[in-house]
């Protein structure tokens, strides 16, 4: 929101070493701005302004900082500065600083930690990638439900201050197993005199374990519209608390991985720059020599219908025209057939209102753009001046051809989601360009079959 | 979770009236379960399972219905009924509801609703859609900041039942003028004879404006954390709330729209399967006849190579499988490079390392397929018995016109993106489709022109 205009200004105060400017300067900026300047300015000065920060700011601004950010300042700074924060920021966020840096410096800063905040840190890294665990965290307050609010007040005010979140209060038994959820808002509500048993949510709680999947977790809070869920274990022990502001992020990977998915490139799991030149290649080439394997089988299509491109060559000339328009209108209905199966709009039981809808527009599609090729065919035969019988044909061979193809097309975009699906594989596969790919070539075939039907006789 | 298999059971118990035997089934639900159910039974089965719902959460299922379901039980329903339930169910969502009903209908309604509810529905309807007003819920407690906390928690248990979360209250001065924020974690970690003054937040307060897009509500949510952000007018006077939970539906719309963008579909606004197939193909028809039109330029390029093509059939046979190449090679570099903008992980600034890693990347990528390209032809001569030199020369050809193409198409997908946000449009417009249309007309240019060099004198 601030960064880059003041940005100038700001590195000339470094330059002048005129650190009181800069702290008048940045004195009511809120963490995640701070953070945002700092991540702007070159590795050299990052630490000078990061010392700058008044102690109660400087942690929460190190968790907003990008990792490439964090990573320099855990080498450029003193060695008190990096165990202060390592031990104060929350849980989950050092959970994912750690899980980005090489084992042997992960070593080095676990020394750093408390003995409480390493077995935190152990046990949460202990979890695999993308799971519950990485995001959880073990910072939550349970209660009992024979206390009452008013105790339920002091003992919040007494520990509850390294709590994750206080809008959600789990109820334990006195083995510590999880059999209730407290709101805040009941909480608040409620006469000191309550007892917690009374005040209690009524629903199912909806619990989450260490191991799921983020996605999982995800759905979960979109369906409940909830806060924060609790992580319990197998036993349904209460280990740890999973906050929706973590949610957002998760939300937008998930997407990031599908919108790469259309384009038939694997999920790059990290962000664009970061990614060596070489793992980025390796991510495209898969999918694109897939696509150029299948695609092979145009030229031997072509190959087949040789004599009759020999015979007219001006059917060579609008290969590309017709066949790129089924790839168009494929990728169009695979793209809405995805993502409305994705958000769950439809479901395979639909396949059919779906066909009867795409044959329409397919028919509707491919009318229009049929028409549209009769013409720029008779109006090019007229500009080089032969408009004769034999362009009648070919325009006639280009406007069927077309409609059978973009109907052909949106059949397929359309149905292979849904048939990927139903055989148990994600329907984000039929890409974009693997649903053009495999138009292409039934196109050729569509193309000259009408072609011998129509022009048999006249051109061929 | 539950619904489809117990459906079968459920609608045989509701044939049989069973309704003591239904409502013991659905005992412990959570309203979103029973309204999956519902939204999963026939029209004329829905009403009759709504009725059987405790009073108590009938409102809270009827919200989780989705909008057709919704209008069907607004219809079966007795007036008493249908009056109870627009007057309890929270106003942000009532306002979801009654946008999409016909204005007549809509009228009829109003007229059901409380005075006080009557206002807040026309003020909140009179925001145009899209706008942070439809989402907002003017259900927020605002308290005074030389209020200690203990007559905070009182008046919260007087006033709060109504408000939309307590998980934030705001502070106002003596017009309503918003001054602050006072989250309840804060109000729960404080001793009851503090001052909300001594508690208040520090940080500069984050506010929204009624009129303001939702896809800005999203990036502040997803920019500083928050469970809810105050909705205040011209003036600075707290008007309303918007909550975290309305943010992850408001995400998906978004992500739905950019990834219809990325299949050359217009945004559907609304589901696939509500659409009427006219605007559904209204939505499809635009970008597929600009499509086309482009791609009729493959079609003048390859009439202006006639004579090449003439007297080199093979040539043609290679066209779909070299020009597809660039189009799959720029939609993939398009996707990259789009998604990386929109999530704010490159900026134009950064064109020319993007640049440089494209390049990079298409040399290799290029590389990969030329030399896949060149073996197919050569194995293919072999096949078909007669591999002489001018095949070798044909694979030359087909090779490095390969490598060209993905070279180009890679450049051209990661550098349209950057160009269309440099001039102030949508680097989303620049998706697949319209990526490989691009690099159609100039893959058949630069393969004649690789054909012209290497084959001019042995086959040209």
């Amino acid at each position: 929101m601030i960064g880059t205009p003041l940005l100038p200004e700001i590195r000339e105060l470094i330059e002048q070493r005129n650190f009181s400017a800069l702290q008048r300067l940045f004195g009511d900026w809120l963490p995640v701005d701070l953070a945002e300047l700092i991540s702007d300015l070159p590795e050299s000065e990052q630490a000078i302004l990061f010392r700058l920060l008044p102690k109660d700011i400087a942690t929460e601004t190190f968790e907003y900082l990008d990792l490439d950010a964090q990573e320099n300042l855990l080498k450029a700074l003193t060695q008190k500065d990096v165990t202060h924060i390592l031990n104060s920021m929350s849980a989950d966020d050092r959970t994912a600083l750690l899980e980005e840096l090489p084992g042997a410096v992960v070593q080095e800063l676990l020394k750093l930690l408390s003995f409480k905040e390493f077995k935190i840190a152990k046990t949460l890294l202990a979890y695999s990638e993308g799971s519950v665990g990485r995001l959880m965290s073990p910072d939550c307050l349970s209660v009992k439900k024979d206390w009452d609010v008013d105790h339920v007040l002091t003992y919040i005010r007494t520990f509850g201050h390294e709590s994750e979140t206080l809008n959600v209060i789990y109820v334990v038994d006195d083995f510590g197993k999880l059999t209730g959820e407290l709101l805040s808002r009941e909480l608040l509500l409620s006469a000191p005199e309550n007892k917690v048993e009374e005040i209690i949510s009524k629903d199912k709680i909806i619990t989450l374990t260490a191991t799921q999947d983020q996605k999982d977790a995800l759905e979960a809070f979109k369906r409940y519209d909830k806060v924060a869920l609790p992580v319990v274990d197998s036993n349904g022990y209460l280990i740890g608390i999973v906050t929706v502001d973590d949610m957002l992020d998760v939300a937008e990977e998930e997407e990031t991985e599908e919108i790469q998915k259309f384009g038939a490139v694997e999920a790059l799991e990290e962000p664009y720059m970061d990614l060596p030149i070489l793992q980025l290649v390796k991510k495209r080439a898969g999918w694109l020599v897939i696509l150029f394997i299948g695609e092979m089988l145009t030229a031997s299509a072509l190959a087949f219908f040789q004599d009759e491109l020999a015979k007219a060559i001006v059917l060579a000339t609008f290969i590309p025209l017709i066949i790129s328009s089924g790839g168009n209108s494929g990728s169009q209905a695979a793209t809405l057939i995805i993502r409305s199966l994705s958000i769950g709009e439809i479901t395979i039981r639909d396949w059919w209102q779906v066909m009867k809808r795409e044959i329409l527009s397919g028919l509707a599609l491919g009318s229009l753009l049929g028409m549209i090729g009769v013409l720029r065919v008779i109006i090019w035969a007229m500009i080089i001046g032969h408009l004769t019988i034999t362009w009648v044909y070919v325009s006639i061979t280009i406007g069927v051809s077309l409609l059978g193809i973009v109907l052909f097309g949106t059949l397929t975009g359309s149905m292979l989601p849904l048939l990927l699906k139903r055989l148990g594989l994600d329907p984000a596969t039929s890409s974009a360009p693997f649903v053009a790919t495999l138009v292409d070539v039934t196109g050729i075939v569509i193309y000259f079959s009408v072609a011998s039907l129509i022009l048999g006789g006249i051109l061929l």
